[in-house]
């Protein structure tokens, strides 16, 4: 049984973060508050002539390292290691990779563990990646293949429109894969 | 038809930067010329010693990012593109992966074009990557599935003794992959 696990917005709290950094560089401006977000990517519902501003924090040097852990994450992924589960974390870097791709790493080695590096997948098109389950807040995954996985959503207020698929939460999460998965077995 | 192909040793001449490298910051000490090479990992060839200062030569900020490219190489990818295949560069990180992650990145940016850091995936497990072929020159590559792709290896003195797979250079691997694709067809 093997999980793979999506990063922002699932174990690393891109938007959180955003925000708090937002109100730190810009406090006379408004931002979207969490709850009322709507879109996958955040520049989308910000209007266009604060996208430059909101660009410059998440492509700043620092940000993917910096994201906080969204709560239970840690926890939950080292409970399904021990439940047995073949857990890999599976992220697609910013198209502007250069402040993204090691500081995901990174994040993983400071968050994680050391032990962890080895369970990190990199890829663009997450359909070529074998496994049981994906758990990924995108509303939709697009790829070259039809996955081998199912997609579990992380719960986020901005993918709240699609209505087909299984979520979940760090605070649901065995509840909702023992509906897929037999987890009291092992 | 998908083609996964390996960077280091394959693409990216990490023996013959190496040897360079060595020759200028070592001139005194002697090395262990490609043809000579018996083993994958290019440390465990060299005695003792030795392996400190080799292992500084290939964890040095800018050596991943400065490797050479494997003649031919660069010309084939693009040529596979051409003829309709869906190449991806599947790469495994180093351990250390400080000096490396993004450094393939850029490796991959500078000689291959912006437009191929969407083929990029990193992992240190291949087998759950699906694809037809995986071109590595690494004489096995153990993982946690049956691999979906044929390993065809990319021949290295270093892999001579693999005599159960077909291998190919990029000098010949228009004739090679026939064997395996109708190329022709397209």
């Amino acid at each position: 049984m093997r999980i793979l696990v999506d990063m922002d917005g699932v174990i690393a709290d891109f938007e959180g973060s955003f925000i708090n950094l937002w109100k730190q560089q810009y406090p006379r401006q408004a931002y979207i508050p969490l709850e009322d977000r709507k879109t996958f990517y955040l520049l989308h519902q910000y209007p266009q002539e604060l996208q430059p501003l909101a660009m410059e924090i998440i492509s700043a040097p620092g940000f993917y390292r910096g994201l906080d852990v969204i709560p239970g994450a840690v926890e939950a992924l080292h409970e399904m290691v021990n439940l047995g589960i073949d857990v890999r974390i599976c992220s697609s870097p910013a198209r502007d990779y250069h402040n993204c791709v090691l500081e995901k790493y990174e994040w993983v080695d400071e968050h994680l563990g050391s032990d962890w590096i080895g369970r990190m997948i990199l890829t663009e098109d997450k359909t070529l990646i074998r496994g049981d389950i994906l758990i990924d807040d995108r509303p939709e995954l697009p790829g070259s293949d039809t996955p081998t996985w199912e997609h579990v959503l992380y719960d986020q207020p901005y993918n709240r429109a699609v209505g087909n698929k299984r979520r979940l939460t760090w605070q649901n999460w065995k509840t909702v894969l023992k509906e897929v998965l037999p987890l009291e077995q092992r």
